[in-house]
C-alpha cells in the first residue's frame, strides 16, 4: 500500500505543522472523528463540539424561555458573528450579512446588480453549475450576455483571456468561483481582482468552497462581493452562510427582496434601505445557526487559516499522489494551484456505487455531477470526490485507499 | 381579580375541550411551560419535546456521521414534511415548498408573479407592514399600482369594497394576511377567495400567524399561494417555513431565484424548472429544521386544528374580557372574528418597558410597532401583545393579569 506524504507523527501532523496544529486535540473535539473517515468536507464538514453545543444549547434555551427571549439573551453572540466573520476575511462588520446559505447569499448579491440589456457577464469554464442557471435566467429576462472566458489549459481562468475580454467593453460583472466543486483547482482570485479593479468592473466571488480552507482576504482579492457557506470548510451548521459586500458599492445595490429589517418606511412615503450589508438579510432566521457559525468562524481563526491551508493542501497533494499510483485510477484534478478537493475515477466502478460501498465501511466521499456542468466540456460525467480537512489523518487516508476495490 | 371564562378544570380545559385536548399532557411535553408564562406565541411559540428532540437529534447525527450522510439517512423524515404539511392545509405534496421562513416564502411567491406596468395589487388596511415594502419596490421598479381596499369599519377587509375594486379591472393580485400582527382580527380569507376566483385574479395569502392557530384549508380558502412559518403557532423551529402554490398556476410562476435543485439544464441549451412547488426551494437548507417542522406539523394535526382554534380563541376572548375590565387598560383588538393575539395599552406605561418588567417576572409578551404600519391609520404607535396558545392555562392568564401594574 502506498505511503502518503512521509513525516507525519501518529496524530497526523507533519513536522512543520506539528507546532501549528494539534490534530489530536482537534480530533478529540470532533465527535465524528471516532465514527467515520470523513472525506466529504466539501459537502459538509464535521462540526466541532463547541459549535454543536452552541447550536443545541441555544435551541434548548429557546425551548425553555421562548425564541425571541432567547435571541435577546444571545444578542452579544449574534453580534459576535459579524465581527468574527469580518475579521476572518479582512472586512468590516458592516460589510457582512448573515444569509441562510451560500446559494442565497450569492443570489442576493447577483440579483441586486442593476443589469441592463447588452451588459456582459464574464465567467469561466469551471464555474459552479448552479450559478449558470441564474446567468441564463438574466439572458432570457433582461438581455444580458454571458461570455465564458477560456481557461488557460491548466483549468483555471486564463488571465490573458480575461484581460482581453475586459478590454472589449460592456462588462458589467466578472463572476466566478474560487474553488470549483469538481476539478480540484483554485482560481487565481486575486489576479482576477486586479484586472477587475483596473477595468472598474464589478467582481463577485463564490467562495463557498474556499472560506475555511484557504486564506481568504477580500482586500487582497479585491472582490466587491463574496458569498460563503457555513457547513463546508468552516465546519459550521447546515443552513447558514454569509455575504460580504464592499462598503463603497453597497449603495449601488438594491436587494431583490426587502423586508422591514432590510428597509424601513420614511416620512416621504417610500422606503429606505439599511446603510450596511444587513440590507441583504431578512429578519427571521435560524438564530441558533448564526450563533454556531460565529463559534465556527472564531475557531477557524484561532487555528489559523495559513496553517489550515498548508495542511489541507498537503494532505490532498499526498492523496492525489497515492491515488495516481494505483492501477485503474484516473485523478481528474487540474489547475496549477490545487485545493482540498480530490476527484478521480476508478476503472470498472461507477462512482455513485463506489460512494455507497465506501459509506458502508464508514468512509464518506461524494460524487461530482459533470452532467450539469454547463461550461466545462472536459468535466467527467461523474467522479468520486474525496475532500480532506485538517482533522483528517494519514491513517485515515490510508484506510480509504485500502478500502478502494481493485479496478 | 377577574375570573377568566368560567368552566375550566385545573388543567385549563373547558368542559367541551376536556375530551379533545389533554392540556396537562401537552404542557408536560413542553419544557418551557415549567419556566415561563409564554404569551408570545405570535412571536415564537414554545416547542414540544418531540420537536426539540427531532432537531437536536439530527444535529447530533450530522456531527457523528456527516451532514450529507445524515440527510440521506433522514430521507423519509424529510419527505414526511411534504406529506404532513400538505395534509395539514388540504393541499397535495407537490404543492409544498420548504422555505427558510415565512418572509422568504412570501417573497418567492410574490416576486414570481410576472407583473406588468399598470397591474394593480389589492391589499387591505391591516396588511403586514413587512409586505408593504415589496409592494412599493414594484411600484418603483415596474410601475405596478397598489390599492388599499378599505376595511369595513370593524377592521377586516371590506368584501363589498373588494368586489368593487375587482370590478374596476387591471387587478393582477389580491394579497393580504390572514391574521394581522397588531390588531387581533381574522380576515375573511375564504370570502376573499370566492371573489378572487370569480374575478379570475391571483390570490396570495400570508398565513404566517394563522397556520397552527386556525383551521386553514387552501381548498376552502381558494388561495393560489399561501406562505407560513414554523416558529409561531405550529411550534416548529426558528428558521423554517413553507410555501403552498396551487398546482394549476405553478407553471405561470418563475421563481426569482433558481438553482440546480429548482431547475436543470436541458439538451436545448436552456434551463427547465421543476414541475412541482420545489421550484421555489433551494437545495441547501437547515435540514434538521425541516425534520423538526415535519414533526411539529404532525403534532398539530394529531391534536386537531379545530380543537386548537376553539381553545386559543376562547382563551384569548377570556383574556380580552378580563383586560377590558381593568382600569386604565384599552384593548385595541378589532374584527368580527378574533384571533389568539390580544393587544392593549395600559395608561401610564410604555409598552416596551412593560414587556421588560413582565419578562423579569417570567411572563413573555411582545410589543407591536405601529409606526411601521403603512396602511392602518388607526394602528397604535405601540401596544402590548399577549398571544396565547393551547398550552396556556387560565392560571397563567390570571398570573399575567396579576402582574400588570396599576395604571
Amino acid at each position: 500500500m502506498p505511503r502518503l506524504a512521509p513525516g507525519y507523527d501518529t496524530l497526523g501532523r507533519t513536522k512543520d505543522e506539528g507546532e501549528k496544529l494539534d490534530i489530536g486535540k482537534l480530533r478529540a473535539d470532533t465527535p465524528g472523528c471516532d465514527r467515520v473517515v470523513h472525506l466529504n468536507n466539501a459537502g459538509a464538514a464535521l462540526p466541532a463540539r463547541p459549535v454543536i453545543d452552541a447550536v443545541t444549547g441555544h435551541l434548548e434555551l429557546e425551548s425553555l424561555i421562548g425564541g425571541y427571549e432567547a435571541a435577546d439573551r444571545a444578542a452579544a453572540e449574534l453580534e459576535r458573528f459579524y465581527d468574527a466573520t469580518a475579521d476572518l476575511i479582512g472586512a468590516e462588520r458592516d460589510e457582512i450579512a448573515y444569509v441562510e446559505n451560500a446559494t442565497r447569499a450569492w443570489d442576493m448579491a447577483f440579483y441586486s446588480i442593476p443589469f441592463r440589456a447588452g451588459d456582459r457577464i464574464l465567467t469561466t469554464t469551471s464555474e459552479y453549475p448552479s450559478n449558470t442557471i441564474p446567468y441564463q435566467q438574466l439572458v432570457e429576462r433582461r438581455g444580458v450576455r454571458v461570455d465564458v472566458v477560456p481557461d488557460d489549459g491548466d483549468g483555471q481562468i486564463s488571465l490573458d483571456a480575461l484581460e482581453a475580454e475586459l478590454a472589449k467593453g460592456d462588462v458589467r460583472l466578472v463572476s466566478l468561483n474560487h474553488v470549483p466543486t469538481h476539478n480540484g483547482l483554485i482560481n487565481p482570485a486575486a489576479e482576477v481582482g486586479r484586472l477587475c479593479r483596473a477595468a472598474n468592473v464589478l467582481y463577485l466571488l463564490d467562495a463557498c468552497q474556499s472560506v475555511g480552507q484557504l486564506r481568504v482576504d477580500v482586500g487582497e482579492i479585491g472582490c466587491d462581493m463574496l458569498s460563503a457557506t457555513g457547513r463546508k470548510f468552516l465546519r459550521g451548521p447546515r443552513g447558514t452562510g454569509f455575504l460580504y459586500v464592499r462598503r463603497p458599492i453597497l449603495h449601488t445595490l438594491e436587494p431583490p427582496f426587502l423586508d422591514l429589517h432590510a428597509a424601513s418606511w420614511t416620512e416621504s412615503g417610500t422606503y429606505e434601505m439599511r446603510d450596511d450589508a444587513r440590507r441583504f438579510e431578512n429578519w427571521e432566521r435560524y438564530i441558533a445557526g448564526q450563533i454556531g457559525l460565529g463559534v465556527a468562524v472564531d475557531q477557524a481563526a484561532a487555528i489559523g487559516l495559513e496553517a489550515i491551508e498548508e495542511r489541507v493542501t498537503s494532505l490532498a497533494a499526498g492523496l492525489r499522489e497515492a491515488l495516481a499510483e494505483r492501477p485503474g485510477v484516473t485523478v481528474l484534478d487540474r489547475g496549477r494551484r490545487r485545493s482540498a478537493l480530490v476527484t478521480f475515477t476508478l476503472d470498472g466502478h461507477d462512482p455513485a456505487a463506489l460512494k455507497l460501498s465506501l459509506r458502508e465501511k464508514g468512509i464518506n466521499v461524494s460524487v461530482t455531477n459533470g452532467g450539469q456542468q454547463r461550461y466545462d466540456v472536459r468535466a467527467a460525467p461523474a467522479a468520486v470526490r474525496a475532500s480532506v480537512h485538517y482533522y483528517n489523518t494519514e491513517e485515515e487516508l490510508e484506510s480509504f485507499l485500502a478500502a478502494l476495490p481493485a479496478p
